[in-house]
């Protein structure tokens, strides 16, 4: 079986995001899989998709506050700055953290260790919303 | 065909660990598959899966001394310092390095280039030990 | 269906290289997708692939800069110097960006963001011939 959704994020700050239900609550398909995958991809280039520490906002914000040290908004060596300070550092995140993931499915249900959860790291400062493309494929129950 | 299989790997030290040959070991079906790929999910959100150059011990150090510098123990923007000064920058690791491979296989293996290994990076002091979710799938030979 | 293929891309200097053109050129079996993944693996330890916008130049350049700084050539930590200043940087480097990339096939064609292209990041200076094992699976259209 194949599945593929369009999921749109509503808009949110700078910063890691837990979005883990929303994303499984758009995909009723995933009760129907006995064993397979999904993938999520983010059609953008300055946001990211990652798994992280589910459970302390602490966790997320210190996430957010070492990516933005790393790559630190008008860092010097950047000539790209026609689209304001955050851009290419958002560029930059999004290279290093990645644009997709590949989960397991089993049983019908997203097959995540205990503390993992979906998040997206908004890089910009106003990111608008963002697109996701969803696909999942795998052997059904039957 | 689709295959899934748990693999859990023995606790290690922090540093970066060649597992290539237990992988491929606790995967029998590998031999199995004309064309297809194989996906490994580590279940933790303070340790990684990653290819690396896999012949050089001191490849595997650098790396981890390059990680433990840039995201170093104690780093004063941390605020989750509850579960010991290497839990936080473990997390931020995981995210940047990446919790998942997908990898090639054909003709009955798994084809990395000739200096690919799969690493298991331990970001955690006493990360104890880690379990791996391999799914595998494709054409079978026949 | 499942198409695998080997794509070769020419030797590029260190730095950022949209390659999107040259990929999708290389598989005329995207054609008869109608939903899908495509996988890119890099068969190489110094060399990574990953989406990043497609539009300006610059903005290579800036990603190029700020990997080269994180990561810089002769880093004191580094030990494994017998193969150049620009080895071990191109290992750790492989290591954060990745080496493999999983994009949505529909209808035919790679189904990336307006702004996302495939690119090549060269991190070594004559790194010569790089070689990909595109994996192609999905549904035909009938």
């Amino acid at each position: 079986m194949w599945e593929r959704a369009t999921i749109t994020l509503r808009p949110r700050p700078r910063g890691v995001h837990l979005v883990t239900r929303e994303v499984v609550e758009a995909l009723p398909a995933l009760a129907r899989v006995r064993v397979g995958l999904l993938h999520l991809f983010i059609r953008h280039t300055s946001a990211s998709l990652a798994l992280n520490e589910n459970a302390s906002p602490e966790v997320r914000a210190d996430l957010e506050a070492w990516m933005s040290s790393a790559v630190p908004d008008g860092w010097p060596g950047f000539r790209h700055t026609l689209e304001g300070p955050d851009d290419m550092p958002a560029h930059v995140k999004a290279v290093i953290v990645g644009e997709s993931l590949t989960l397991p499915v089993g049983d019908g249900r997203l097959e995540l260790g205990t503390w993992q959860g979906v998040h997206l790291l908004e890089h910009r400062d106003d990111g608008g919303p963002r697109t996701l493309t969803a696909t999942l494929w795998g052997e059904p129950l039957r």
